[in-house]
């Protein structure tokens, strides 16, 4: 049994003085004043104590043609939990092709299953369509896999036909569909031409992939959506003012069920991160690419008005050295991706709450809240009431300092956001009712995570 | 020390199933499974339990012309605790010509004092505007009269001159400003035509004052604001598209500290009304006037966007007999307003939740915690965390019935929602941590009710 | 020599009382009072002199399937030129698989040559793209074939790849490329639900393009010129209100170089023709099909405030008897068009200008002046200026009738129009310097049209 | 008789190269090779023949204060037609207090005749609002007065009432209400601060009359006009992107008959002015005040989508030294006011057409086409038609030079536009049939000048 005394419980609407008593792993009571004489009692007072945070947007273990990432479930959910986050809803990797729906599911379980720190679930992902991968969905989603995630670009990217199907069957079912919305021919057309032009430096990956690109994946995708009797649809990472004024046009014309993400990089970092010396801007190769300045300030406003529902993170690791620098001297050799998970909660913390960007009810719902409810794992997830499970967060708002890949907790070799001022740090985390973190020590146990059964979202 | 067990707390973001624990007038415990031998237990099984709703837009014991209004601060607050209201702000009438800002307010402490059953606040209302007015403002607004009202129309109008002062010491003080926006000429000049010509039936109240009228009036003012540094404004029944259209429109310039207010009949009943026979329409004689069906979908919409913050009532009971139907041969005979105050809960209630307009959660925004903290009672009323005050409302969501004014316990001898079909009502409802209504009886206590000095509007 | 006297000529910008004197196919003075004693006078007292109308949007001579348009050039123009049209620049048909470019353009300069009686252009069509088409379209459009249409549904649709190669190339020489915007994919899922489902009736043939395909396709489309440095292009029958949202949208982003374009039908008729017994709601099979009463009122708005430039008529002819008619027991068996351009201009000046919708020079603009200004026929067409070609067309604007196919002059059984009340009709046509249609009846003669050279678009 | 050969011949929607005869004072014929042995001719080869620019917006021998405007009708009609200007509507100044709504206008008449070189018009101004003022509006709309102007500032600014009045009744005679929009209170009150607080530079002109108080203005006018029938109404010098916002609002909601101007000035200049060393920036204290570059921007943005209808100038001269110093100390004590109808036509030629904002047919329709029609001018005014008034205007686009106040033929003592660099000159100017400008010099005469007869507007 855990009280933890004098914070100030926030939720997504309020923010109030309260204690908060934590037993057989849920929250049973929150009231002032509270004591039992067997609670370890952690003292909060002049911090904030926040659900756990929840990341929706990780690839941990991920294979990437000949690159895998450097996180596996136990590291990656270690830097996690350091970093404020007490769940994660990981993407499975594409699996080899025609491979049944189910097959990267059990392949994650596997990865997952006695590594994992903190709860996770998975979304499977669809690289082809047929009625076995249909009937999958309906099968999986009993299980518990209540979303699966679509690609209009890769190897594995559907055509339009396909992803209307995949809808109808969401729409059927109840559940949602996570969308990468980028247009593949674009993409190729603008990257065999800058590359056999010897445009190869890094900033060339940006270029090729310009706002129009993703904005015209949006579209195309919300109005299939809209086509589908208004699937549930969740457009991940968006990150262009251009793609943002999709899902508000779409919106505005009254389609219902359509929820955006953007990931901390791109309202944090610019497109001159790639002008980096010495091959460094390889670090931020991702897909989308950083963005603009005029991008940023449109993502923030999105935020503030409530456009953007969720902020996450992308998470899939590559270390620099051997991994990102293949990049070195063309641009489309460098595996896609970078981390994240550990830096999100302090960083957006410090960006928006503490630069008065956000409130820090906002906050609460972007980083924990909304994913939670989005994605079924609320309300066990992402709140903070009696009989919910024992995952908090408390964050210290007043030390200033430098972050650096060294107060981090994960595998990979360096962090997007080095030498960031940051004002704000996460004291302490408890996970499934016990500390997982504190003094910036990681006290957690590897296999304590468990596989979350997610629920059909809250429509 | 009351118990309620088994109900759905709801909050603006939250629904979800605990008992909770009422002691010294405070909630003091949020917990699963609570239990007291000392406590009396309320089974809400199957029921929603929310913060006592708060209406922030009354009239009680109001002097206009030769009619005041049927109820006082008994009567009136009677009425609301029974309708699940459990604290009003109220606005004092207009007193003498050149009075002090003081004065109203020293009449109202008398006319509340002793008789209200639930706890209350004043809106201070300046009729005029000099050095005397702008100082009382301050002194007020720190013995809790945190926001005060204006007139665009109506014998102490301001004009554009003092209001900008007005708004001007309000963004000095951080306090808010409630406006009635209508333009006072375009009715003087219609209201003539009209009558001279001797269009005197009640739908002329309505043709009078015409939706450009209102949004005129609200361009204006939020103009107005503007040039006083966004200071925080209040734009009270918020009636028409076009009025919710100028609202927008400020918002996406950018311009901050707007809240909007619609009541409860804006949203349900349209013009037509006018028309009953026997001079009925004159139950609805009301500033501004009931409107048409495409103001009804745009308010809708406004209140499902988040454009519209709260949903007050207007509450200002004139008997039809006597007091109504001196307008039986000149709407402009007939004293504007009408009941409200006992109705709101359940016919939103009814009309939005159960319609699935919106969900239990705005619900619980709009009516109880949005009004609480744009008037400073929050976190004490309009949210149920522990400290907050113990009033507390309960819905049962089941019973299907039809609202006739003997259901009713205010002074006023008609509904305006006569005959309308309701699902949903109130079951019981705790005021300052005892129970005040229940089994459609009332048990609460006259003069209970206590001054409440509210704090700054959070902004 | 002619000379037209006492007539209002009519510009898309001016109205104006004046003579107007034609000398050697071309339009050599306005003034007053001209007179010459050789010239022949004709007197337009009480009309209007218009430029002879341009439709950019016709299918002579097409071989659809199994199924040939039933117009040729020779009955196609002449029902062109006794409607008021006196140039059109048609579509060719789609060619072998894998043909060049420049195969079909032969193809049509054979079946237009000796039997046009107007004036005529082709729009080159790309079915697929290579080094070959891409070099084709330039030493096209140095013959004067200024344009090229693309297909984004049917047989040889393009994919967004190539698509784009287009639009950068049309970019790099200065030339428009007019679209087909449909989703294919999402026409030919419901079509095999609907088939597969027994829904064969004509209404489906509506209910497989619903408006969020066209609207999709659009939205495409444009990000991709925009890609392409703000290509231009010319979205053909634009016929839903989402559909034009996305042209507005793009717009209001800044993107240069658009145009739209509606024809008659979208303008007149809603999807309750398909409802028509005895199978005759065949003849309003067309892709596009017909909308809402909501879209025609979008559409309508768009024409008003200028955010559609062109109303053409995707004249494409079939027998309702024979050929329409096999759709009778599967609306996919129907080959699609419908004849239009002897309808236009009356239908238009009846529907538009007579009630109010448009003013006479709006209507100018949108049939006449703007069509030839995009394509590149003007000033050669489309206007009333010294040095322009002598293509007149005088409008009575009295007469009322009911229209009915025996009042037209092509070789198509049925009109999309008949029975409908008109007012207004065609008096006299002046081609080429010489009176082709004056008493309903027709002087040209077959083979005086000749094949425009078009100049690039003024940008 | 007067030939112009070989120009390009430019009308709001066409440029085409043609000849152009001018007989008794009317333009007589357009077309190619127009010969007579009796006509002067005039080469315009390579330069633009467009009509005589009309300023609808100028303030000719004005008293204001203790200030005369130094412009008298001849001196200033010199200016203007030096300038391209061939036609001016002038706003006759307030008269005494009650003065009947007749009295000013006789009182310019007498200003005017004999004066004047040019054709002129004048708009009533209306000081008060009664029968009597209601009544002459109708018998001086009879008398070719068809449009009045009225203030929202100033001393014989209208309250909302009155306003209402005179659009009711504008709306009834179908005729044009002009209006000079700002909200009279707001810039006391901050006049008030900043003079009682030493704020007294130029700049604290601009300061005291901020966007919203323009923008405030507009919209309340704006409702009037709804509230009135959408009565015709025409915002002068309109100044500012909020400004401008509330005419496409009130477009956007439908609302007819909305006309505006914006000036010269307001497109090329910002408050930066006003920071000139030596008092310099007291040459540009006018109402509004010049702006901020983003109000350009968007001005700009207004005229190329059709947002505004006019550029106009509001001449007002005074001259620095002795008038316009009065406000050396406190820029309250300077007249309000600018020339601008020598530089108008130049300076906007220069900057739209030769920086390429505009179309040189866009040009013609803001500065000849548009104000002529708007204001009953047209046909005879704003257009190159057999019939229309011989007033043209021939610009040669070609020379480069530096403006510069001895250049321009008024009597005012500098030009606000001094030292800028400008490409293109006024080549000659014909008035009435006769050339009465040419080789930078004046041959028109005194008197020549007639007062114009207003049609009432086209609507």
């Amino acid at each position: 049994m855990i009280i933890i005394k004098n914070g100030t419980i926030v939720t997504e609407s309020e923010s109030y003085h309260s204690d908060i008593m934590v037993e057989n792993n849920k929250i049973s009571c929150i009231g002032a004043n509270l004591s039992d004489d067997n609670a370890e009692i952690i003292d909060a007072s002049g911090m904030y104590v926040i659900p756990g945070a929840v990341d929706v947007h990780t690839h941990m273990d991920l294979q990437s043609g000949n690159s895998r990432s450097i996180d596996d479930f136990y590291t990656g959910t270690v830097a996690a939990v350091c970093g404020g986050t007490t769940s994660i809803v990981d993407h499975v990797a594409f699996g080899p092709p025609k491979c049944v729906l189910r097959h990267q599911i059990d392949e994650y379980h596997k990865l997952a299953n006695g590594k994992a720190v903190i709860d996770y679930g998975f979304h499977g992902v669809i690289q082809h369509v047929n009625d076995g991968v249909l009937s999958d969905m309906e099968s999986l989603a009993k299980e518990g896999i209540s979303s699966f995630k679509i690609y209009m670009t890769y190897d594995f990217k559907l055509d339009d036909g396909s992803i209307l199907k995949v809808l109808q069957k969401a729409k059927e079912l109840g559940i949602i569909i996570a969308v990468h919305a980028e247009n593949n021919d674009v993409i190729n057309d603008l990257r065999e031409k800058y590359v056999s032009n010897g445009c190869v430096e890094t900033i060339y990956h940006a270029k090729s992939r310009p706002d129009h690109c993703e904005a015209e994946a949006i579209s195309r995708v919300l109005h299939l959506a809209a086509l589908a009797g208004d699937a549930p649809i969740y457009i991940v990472h968006t990150s262009t003012e251009k793609g943002l004024d999709e899902i508000r046009k779409a919106r505005a014309q009254g389609q219902k069920n359509i929820f955006s993400e953007t990931c901390t990089q791109y309202l944090t970092m610019t497109e001159e991160k790639y002008f980096e010396p010495n091959n460094n801007g390889l670090k931020y190769v991702m897909s989308p690419p950083l963005r603009k300045k005029k991008d940023i300030e449109a993502l923030w406003k999105g935020i503030q008005d409530g456009a953007i529902n969720v902020i996450a993170t992308d998470h899939c690791s590559f270390n620099l050295k051997g991994d990102k620098q293949k990049g070195a001297d063309d641009f489309t050799k460098c595996p896609n991706g970078a981390p994240g998970v550990a830096e999100r909660v302090v960083v957006i913390f410090s960006e928006g709450v503490m630069k008065k960007k956000i409130s820090i009810n906002l906050f609460v719902k972007l980083l924990c809240t909304n994913p939670a409810k989005i994605y079924g794992l609320y309300p066990k997830k992402g709140s903070l009431i009696p009989g919910a499970d024992a995952d908090i967060t408390i964050i210290n708002p007043n030390p200033e300092y430098t972050i650096t890949r060294n107060m981090l907790h994960g595998a990979v070799d360096y962090t997007c956001f080095e030498g960031m001022k940051l004002k704000g740090e996460i004291d302490t985390v408890i996970q499934n009712g016990k500390v997982a973190y504190k003094n910036n020590k990681f006290f957690g146990k590897k296999g304590n995570g468990e596989f979350i059964k997610r629920k059909i979202m809250e429509q």
